[in-house]
């Protein structure tokens, strides 16, 4: 059975699954996008994920393609007809088709894309050793709350980490703070055990498993900040890491080619990505 | 007969053409674009346009989807089976279709869209009055020297000069300095007679417009300065305009609300759109 997408109320085979040339989508980049987990069948904190659509929408002002509880319905049953148990369901919604110009259009429907893909299973090595990270100019818009697809300078960055043999760039803003990765949240455990990520802002996407791992570690009264942290300061933290809907929780253990602490993945680390992935299990098991 | 485009090497109804939804243009606006003016069934300032698509690719590491020759034929093709006399040509080329990952893919073919639009006519009052700006943060990324498909902070800039009553957003840098319009480059005349634009760098987009009138002003031996100017400057001057593709070279005569000069399209402003048309039809009774 060939894997399926659904674009624009259809579900097509996935080879066949097109745009037209004008949604603004492809023009533009006037749209956004979600990557939601799927664990054991089930979507992983869908609510957040669409909490935060909803948000991308309304600051772009485009319509829901629609209902939130019709989208729910749809994303089920792409992931019933492609059979899926682990990986992640994507979906898109653009502006819509409309003659090139770039002022909204007035007449436009917004487009719905939606696939999904199996698990790319984390690589043993990653997990024994941790990752490494370049470190680059943070040179986005400053709209980076917004999870648009204007991701152009998120891919070279992505492109460059690899080139420099790096799993991913942590992006360094005017002030030498770190921001986030380019498809990534970054984290620092300091010496005095303190957790902290870069807070809430413009600057940065508020990642789903960000956030759920803001919620966990609540619960584990563990000492969080959400909070500027300097390229130096990460350098002479204890532990570091990143966390995204696919990767989860990862340690970073090289920065720019030094070691992060020993150089290995941290102890706090191993024991979060314990926790989100048991999370991950409650919630699919709760479902 | 419908208007045709070019899509991947075939020539197809336009409102049939489509591209997969995996194509990097729709889910990392990881693409460039060039809009060609067509004046009498010529292209006009083909060879600065391809020199720039050039530069747009060759920074992103995209491959050309043709020969540069072929490329050439392709468009008068299409200018054929469109029976384009005035308006553009509007060409698009991303890194192609690969399975959604950020870093570049190790094999994709690039993807190459190709369309035509009749002319817009510019509105009489437009010419006759000249046109109201107003400014915003220039909140894009730092790489505006890329003509990308990365648009969505643009097509966000244009719709707020829309809703403000203006034709065109200009966009100021955190210095205080005009960088250019979300679509069209700035210009202003100040009071001693000096024709002032941002110099090039990658702050604005080399507009080649902008440069074919640069060209043009030297053999008139005006002053001309390539630089930064403020707003404040901007909104002292004599004079201002703007230049593109499609608008040519177009009066502005307000700024956020405020007169330019008399409040009247300036009579350089006026002269030099006169010169760039007779460009334009030199360059295509040339061809």
């Amino acid at each position: 059975m060939p894997r399926h997408a659904y674009v624009n109320g259809r579900y097509v085979p996935h080879g066949e699954a097109q745009v037209h040339i004008e949604d603004r989508g492809y023009q533009f980049a006037d749209g956004v996008y979600e990557v939601v987990p799927v664990f054991a069948g089930r979507l992983i904190d869908e609510e957040p994920h669409l909490d935060r659509l909803a948000y991308s929408l309304g600051e772009l002002r485009i319509a829901w393609p629609m209902s939130r509880a019709a989208l729910k319905l749809v994303l089920r049953e792409l992931i019933r007809r492609n059979s899926l148990a682990n990986g992640i369901v994507y979906l898109q919604v653009t502006r819509g088709v409309a003659p090139r110009d770039h002022r909204f259009p007035e007449h436009s429907r917004p487009a719905l894309v939606i696939t999904t893909r199996r698990a790319r299973p984390i690589s043993p090595a990653h997990l024994a050793n941790g990752v490494p990270v370049v470190t680059l100019p943070d040179i986005r818009w400053r709209r980076c709350d917004i999870k648009s697809v204007s991701l152009l300078p998120n891919v070279l960055a992505k492109q460059q980490a690899v080139e420099a043999g790096a799993y991913e760039s942590w992006l360094i803003d005017a002030e030498g703070c770190v921001t986030e990765g380019s498809s990534t949240n970054a984290w620092i455990v300091t010496k005095d055990g303190r957790l902290v990520t870069r807070d809430r802002s413009a600057a940065i996407l508020s990642g789903i498993t960000r956030q759920a791992l803001l919620d966990l570690v609540e619960v584990e009264q563990l000492i969080v900040e959400e909070r500027r942290f300097t390229l130096a300061e990460a350098k002479a933290a204890a532990e570091a890491f990143l966390t995204s809907s696919s990767s989860f929780v990862l340690p970073v253990t090289r920065i720019d080619g030094a070691p992060v602490g020993d150089g290995k993945p941290g102890r706090l680390t191993l024991k979060l990505r314990d926790t989100y992935i048991s999370h991950m299990n409650h919630a699919a098991a709760a479902l």
